[in-house]
C-alpha cells in the first residue's frame, strides 16, 4: 500500500480526555475514530488489524472443529423473556418496539437467538456433539464507556457455544476451548492470565476468565509475587470484602486487568428454560448440555497495544501488525531511491509480505515519527548517504536495532527477521 | 469438510408461506434460518457463499483503489438531523433513546457517519479524491419483510462514498464504480441491467440501478424486445401512470426485477448541510463533491439463487459456490470407496479446491437428492459398479452431464472442468 493514497490520518497530539495509553495510540495512529461516545469507527489501519486478529481467531476456531455461522442483532424480546435475561440483563440491553407493535432488542450476546436455532434442527444424538461460533457486533447500553474500546456500546466479539449429550461430552469441549483460547492470546502476544470465576448472570457451575493485568481494566487479579498463581472473582471480592486470601508460596498482589475471554460450562440453564432436547440411544428425551465462549475482539486490539507501546507510539506483534514492513524512502525526490523503495515494495509482494510505501511528500522528521507511531514491526530506511554507499538499513521497531545491508540483501533479510520479531 | 460434521440442515418440503423459489431454497438447503419475520441468520453453508461474494465485492474495490473502513451500525440522531433525513427516512429509521438520555438510530445506510468521518480529517485538495467503502449490517423496519434475505429489517450492504475537489473528478469515481459493479454482477453470473434512476431520498442528480430481471422482486424494468435497451424509475412510472414510453426499435416489456446496486452522485448535498469542506490550491475553501454506491450484499445472494436453480434445487455459479467439489460416495460401508473419496478430498486440497465429502451414513437417494438440493458445481460419484470396473463419475450440476473416468484421471480433470462450469 502506498501511504499517498491511503487513509491514515496521524495526529501528533493525544486526543484531550483520553486517559488509556491505548486509547490514544489507537486514534493517534489513525486506526480508530470516535462517532459518539462509547462508538468508534475502524478506519483501515484499525479494520486491518481487527481483520488479522479475526483470522487468528478463526484459525484456532476451526481447528477445534467448531463451525463459523452469522447470527442476527435484532432479536424478539420474547426469547429472552423465556430465559428471563430479559430483567437480569435489563440494564445493558438496549431495546425499542418495532412498526408492527413487536419488542425487539439489539443482542447483548446470543445464548438465547443459538439455542433457539438449534432447537429447530437437532432431534437426535447422532447430532451432537456441535459447536457453532460467530464473530458479531454486540450491543450494551454502557452508561459509563470508557477507555476507548476497552468498554464500549457497540462491539465485536467472537462467541462460540457447545452442544454436547451429556457432561462428559462438555468438559471436553471446554477443554479444547480452553486451550484454542490460550493458543490465540499467545499468537496475539499477550500474557493472558486464566482464573477460576463467577459465572454471575450467564448461569452454570464452572467458568473461566482470561485476563491481560496492566495499567488500565475494569477488573482484577490477584497474582502471587513467588509462584505467579492467579486469582480473581471471589478472591478478589473477597479482599475487597475485609479477608485475605493467601497463596502458601508468597505475597498476592492486586493487579487492575482486561478481561479478554470468558467460558462457561452452562449446563442446561438456556436448553432447558428453552426446551431445546434430543434423543438418547433408547429413545429418551434428554436435554441438550451447553457451554458458551466469548473473546472481547475488539477489545483485544487494546490489550495488544496496552501491553505493547512505547513513549513513541505501538509497536505490534508479528502476527496482529496491519502490516510487515513499512518501507521508507527519505528522500521522494531522489529517483534511485524511490525506484528501490518501489522494487522492494514488489519483492516483499511476492515473498507473501504486506508492505507500506510511505511515499508522502513530507519531512524526514514526519515520516520517522508517524513510522514509530503506527509501530510496523520491520522498517527498511532509504536515506540518501547511505543509498549513495549501496546500502540500506532496516531497523527492528520493538529493539530499535538498526542494520545496514547491501541493498541487494535486503528481501532476503526481512523474510528471515520477519520470523523473530 | 465433512458432511457428517458439518452443519447443513437441509429439508424436503419448501416451508409454508415462502413465496420466492430462492427463499424457499435458501431454507431448504441450511443456508439461512428465519429469526423472526425479515430477520435471517446465515448457517455454515450460507456464511460461505456470503464470504465469497464479499471477497469478490472486496476484489473489485480495492481494485479501483476504494479503502475498506468498518463504520458504526449505532448512530447519534443529531447528524441526521443535519441534513433532515431524520425526518424523510423516518419510516424505516429504527430509533431508540440510550441510557445517557440521547436519541440514537440503528444505520439504515451512512451517509451523515463517513461525512461527518471525512470531515474531521480533510482540510486540503492534497487529501483529494479518497473513496472509502465498507461492507456492514443495515436495518430497516419494515413493515412487510418479504422474498426472505430480499426485503429483509436487517440486512448486509457494500456501500461506498467518494469524496472529490470538484465535479469532473467525481464523474471519474462514478464511472470507476460503474465498471465495477458490471465486474461484480458478472463474476457473480447475474445479468444485471443498469437503468437510469430517480435519485429520490438519497439526493443528487445523476444515479443508475443496476437491476435482475426475474420471477420476483420489488422494482421493474422495461426492456425492449428487439434492442435489449432497459429503462427503469421515470420510465416505468410513467407507464403506471397511463402513458407509453417506447422505443424506436421494437416494443418495451415490463419485468420485475430486484435491485442490486444504486449508485448516485450526490453532489453536495450532505458536504453542505455537515460542513465538510476543503481549501484548493488558493486557500479559498471550497465543499468537497460526493458520490455514493450501493451493494446489497445478502440481496444478491437471492438474486443469484432466483437466477439459477432449476426444480432439484440450487444451481451455484464457480464464483460464489460455498464449495468447489462435492465428492459422493454412495456406500460407506465399502471401505475402498471411501479410501478413493479421502483421497480425493486431499488431491483436491492440493490443488487449491474446496472439496465436501458427503460421509454421511445416509441412503443413495437422500445423498443425490441433497447433493441437487446444495447445488455445488461439480460431483464427484463413487458407486460400487463403476468402482468395480476403476472409474468413477463426474457431474456437472448446471448441465446434468455425467462424465465416466478412470478414477486416476479424476483430480486433474476436476481442475480442468471447474474453470468452465
Amino acid at each position: 500500500m502506498r501511504w499517498s493514497s491511503y487513509f491514515i490520518p496521524t495526529a501528533k497530539e493525544a486526543p484531550v480526555g483520553t486517559e488509556a495509553v491505548s486509547h490514544q495510540l489507537l486514534l493517534r495512529a489513525g486506526l480508530i475514530h470516535m462517532l459518539t461516545s462509547g462508538v468508534y469507527s475502524y478506519l483501515p489501519l484499525g479494520l486491518r488489524v481487527l481483520n488479522r486478529i479475526q483470522d487468528i481467531i478463526r484459525e484456532e476456531m476451526n481447528a477445534i472443529g467448531a463451525q463459523e455461522l452469522f447470527l442476527p442483532c435484532l432479536q424478539p424480546l420474547e426469547l429472552w423473556q423465556q430465559t428471563g435475561r430479559d430483567k437480569t440483563l435489563a440494564e445493558v440491553m438496549i431495546r425499542f418496539k418495532d412498526k408492527r407493535g413487536k419488542d425487539m432488542c439489539l443482542g447483548p450476546t446470543h445464548e438465547e437467538i443459538i439455542t433457539d436455532l438449534v432447537k429447530d434442527f437437532v432431534q437426535s444424538y447422532r447430532q451432537l456433539p456441535l459447536v457453532l461460533y460467530q464473530i458479531q457486533t454486540k450491543f450494551r447500553d454502557e452508561i459509563r464507556p470508557r477507555f476507548g474500546i476497552v468498554r464500549a456500546c457497540e462491539f465485536i466479539m467472537k462467541d462460540a457455544y457447545s452442544f454436547d449429550r451429556d457432561k462428559k461430552g462438555l468438559e471436553r469441549n471446554y477443554q479444547l476451548m480452553y486451550g484454542a483460547y490460550e493458543k490465540i492470546f499467545k499468537r496475539c502476544n499477550l500474557n493472558a492470565i486464566a482464573v477460576k470465576a463467577d459465572s454471575g448472570a450467564m448461569g452454570g457451575d464452572i467458568s473461566h476468565e482470561f485476563m491481560v493485568p496492566g495499567a488500565i481494566g475494569e477488573d482484577a487479579v490477584l497474582i502471587c509475587n513467588a509462584c505467579g498463581q492467579a486469582m480473581g472473582g471471589a478472591q478478589v471480592q473477597s479482599l475487597e470484602n475485609g479477608s485475605c486470601p493467601q497463596c502458601a508460596k508468597g505475597t498476592l498482589e492486586k493487579k487492575v486487568a482486561i478481561e479478554l475471554g470468558h467460558i462457561f460450562q452452562l449446563g442446561t440453564k438456556y436448553s432447558q428454560a428453552q426446551g431445546a432436547n434430543f434423543l438418547d440411544e433408547n429413545g429418551q428425551q434428554q436435554t441438550i448440555i451447553m457451554g458458551c465462549y466469548g473473546i472481547g475482539v475488539s477489545r483485544l486490539i487494546a490489550a495488544v497495544v496496552e501491553s505493547h507501546n512505547d513513549a513513541a507510539g505501538i509497536i505490534w506483534p508479528k502476527e496482529v501488525a496491519p502490516f510487515d514492513v513499512e518501507i521508507l524512502p527519505v528522500q521522494m525526490a531522489d529517483s534511485g531511491i524511490m525506484e528501490l523503495a518501489e522494487n522492494y515494495y514488489q519483492d516483499l509482494s511476492r515473498l507473501g509480505l504486506e508492505a507500506l510505501i510511505d511515499d508522502r511528500d513530507v519531512t524526514a522528521g514526519v515520516k520517522f515519527n508517524d513510522a514509530d507511531l503506527i509501530g510496523i514491526p520491520l522498517r527498511i530506511v532509504i536515506g540518501k548517504r547511505t543509498f549513495a554507499e549501496g546500502k540500506v538499513e532496516i531497523k527492528n521497531r520493538r529493539t530499535g536495532e538498526v542494520m545496514k545491508l547491501g541493498k541487494d540483501e535486503v528481501s532476503s533479510k526481512i523474510k528471515e527477521l520477519i520470523e523473530k520479531v
